[in-house]
């Protein structure tokens, strides 16, 4: 894979933990603020911190849009918590991308996602599932400021076009707490075990 | 891609319609039966019967399981209708694998499956996604009567493994009343148009 | 009530648990697999399994339909967990009916039923609900590989209409991970203690 | 049956539209106000009246509370509608009890309900279904101002128990736009057509 | 602030405790029934009470409609609960107004309310947002017996005009059983700590 | 009001349509375009877009990032339509605020939003419910790159408070396609007609 520089800035569920979680429905609190040190407990939904406890820095993250970044580096999946999304049902990314870097074709089985170009360029596409349109690509190419939507589900891709040293950053929004991430690639060719070769052989 | 002969039972909606469906919540009747023939509105939901024209045949199918068939063809995705599930949030398919034939690997984005073999064996696995467990592939040979869960949105596939002239049959209960189907290789090497060599490039 | 045999094979609660489940949303992760075993807790879901530990014997279960079996006795209820259907939001049934058999006249309070023929016949219907179209009878007779559609809430039966040696065998999709099931004959004039004869006397 | 005298007050559906309603999900507007003269259509969900013509008498609905009424003869089921409650997932209902009269066995498939008393006294009860403890009846005598819960699905009952002149009168509010009614009588004894005989006499 | 008179009746959560309620999705079993004395645990839903301790009262509360009260005093917040109505969607609230009492203006940001008054009159009104019609208030003074229809999270106030001794009392039904409440005076100039003065000042 | 510059750049529903969205369910295809040109009909959810005619530009706009703008004048709330995110349940705003200008204390109704700042601070607030904590204000200064996150329903603000020509810009993204906003000042003290005075001197 190329140098892809994927870093998702204000996702609610940190790699490191067994925290299980069990749906996004309305809220039923006015928040319901994960207790993110609670690791060894496996119930639906976050234990939660004693309401008492909770402050304004909960709600918070700093992004550091200001700070230079390395960006010619890969760095995937650094996953941040921001406990106070507990339950509300969307969150955020920052996605970093090296030139010529991508984030290659995935899907978000739970969550839409609208994305928007805060520097560089980016093109940008998904298609369509097998039954209505047939397999169609919508892809564009985005500057600065633009946005587009990726519906959930479906596989998508972005893609830093400019060969030369201009990286590109994006913020993408989703539409839920836990949104998940499947790598088509790492999927279908890196999974452990790997799947059979009988069965890729007549699938590809 | 090999003989796979896939045929969907009972799913709702047919390929030739160009209805729009939005949404899969809770019944607000007792059913909401399809006008199956008002194939030229968009609007948010079928357009319904008349309720004093609904009758049985409306939530009835009959799949000839008893019927001979020539499982040793391809058929592929020829959904048949079901008016009575409109809005009901389950639907049901049966798929039929030629010897050493397929359902190669692909996600439903808006269901979960459990698949129930109903003659023949067959070989299935799911792969999680990227976070939770890292890309782990949980499979399985199932045998007659033999059950498996295929949870939503995750990447999974289905392989008849008995090289003669033994056909699979199996029936597949998924949680939506179109749950979707994205066939991996389709999307990524198939789409029209087709994703550019340089993103397919650096990701596979 | 006559020799019914009704055999749920892949229904997710036990009959035997006090295990206390909220709700039934979209998933939050790939899946949430039950710890089964934590029979002692009431919170909102159950207990989930280490991540680590599970595997496919989670969301797999043989239902050995290629067993011979003594359908003239009844076997009514003996649920069996698939630990990973856990807030998959959907479940499945095996029933037996011995010859001249039912399924007698029910309810299940959260989820739509499909079923499918695999053996014999049925003869099935369900009635609408006092308002819209005002109590309708919806029968049909099914042969093996037929189904049939049971909306959800609606009281519903299943009979075995052949006399001699011939039992038969279904399927059936449930859209809930636990949809409940209410014989009427039982709550009406079953159930502990019994109600009032001055209510029952008046009803019927 | 007795003389049951049960008024429903505001609920949404009237008895002789035709109108298709698919969903009780939560709202994504201030208001959706019916427009409940659009009788002909079947789509999913009323048409809308034109936002501009909306006025407060669309939320408004007036009970006669302090009129005196004829509570000795039945008056089953004259429902009335508040267009304002379009998709906003709550309904209210009034019910008038004659001496000794009852509101028989039923269920609402889509609704929990809450019902007070404001006049008179109740004996009122539901059973819990075949799982989870086992038919139990939970029954209470209620009196001026207590309330009890029915939870969605259950079978349950209202009953003046008073032989002498006195009226009862209660409140009840359901979880639903269009919480449905399923009188047990009338289903299994009174469908048309009925249900048929050996169904029944298995069964009861 | 005025003589108001709000009375909770029914509504789930306790003042005291600091229990943490998740969601309010379609219910999972017949009930779910809140332990209220496990107050210390914070997980996402109540602890429940074991099933097989569950009772009748559990359903149950007596509102006490015929004893006179103090309506001239102000009784606000005074919740209670009714463990059975966990997870079930809806709640009750009865609410006292003293002669020139009024429920100032406020939101429920998980419910819509249904408003019945039982005894004198009330001048009710909610605005829209601003979005949809511009702000615009519907209004409307009711008597005995009357309904008013609050739709969720718009802002709404109830008033009793009548100047002598005469207080009015109204139930109001809620689509959750944590509804919330904000009220807007309150949160605007009596936050702890305040909002501060510049951005006070600028947008009053 | 101070000079507020508020301007919502992909929200879904423009303010000059009148049409009727009923729902924000999960979707039940891989999109739902809107036909942004029906304007007449008042269905539940939009009109959509014949499926062969959705394209790229449907899921895309521009949002002029790089463009100077006259950040010195308020711009308020010039909706733009994005048709792709129909029934998507995410929507995404921009939001510039001149030097002192604030975007004053209001709520979503129907969206949590998280915001992230672009340019410039911001100091931000929320305020909890009436139950749960007390009337909280949990404050914070943002600055570039920052984010927090305002809890469905609740009263919030964010206020520029750097008075000299540095004006601040954020994008918030909010889990509805249509969030609705309340300010309070607007609905309090300048509804159409005016809440009675009565009403409003008591509460202020």
């Amino acid at each position: 894979m190329a140098p892809t520089t994927y870093f998702l800035l204000v996702s609610f569920l940190a790699l490191v933990t067994s925290q299980a979680i069990a749906s996004d429905p309305s809220s039923l609190q006015d928040f319901y603020v994960a207790d993110i040190h609670s690791l060894d407990m496996h119930v639906s939904g976050f234990v939660s911190k004693d309401p008492m406890a909770v402050n304004a820095d909960d709600f918070f993250k700093a992004a550091n849009l200001d700070k230079p970044r390395d960006t010619m580096k890969s760095k995937v999946g650094s996953n941040v918590m921001l406990p106070g999304l507990n339950t509300l049902g969307i969150s955020l990314a920052r996605i970093d991308y090296a030139p010529l870097g991508q984030n290659s074709p995935h899907t978000h089985p739970r969550a839409t996602e609208i994305l928007i170009v805060l520097e560089g360029a980016l093109y940008v596409g998904f298609v369509t599932s097998n039954i209505d349109n047939g397999n169609k690509l919508f892809a564009k190419v985005l500057n600065k400021g633009d946005m587009f939507v990726f519906p959930q589900g479906l596989i998508h891709y972005q893609y830093n076009p400019i060969p030369d040293k201009t990286p590109a950053v994006a913020i993408a929004a989703l539409s839920s707490q836990n949104p998940g991430a499947i790598t088509i690639a790492n999927i279908v060719f890196g999974s452990k075990p790997s799947i059979s070769y009988d069965v890729l052989a007549k699938a590809f």
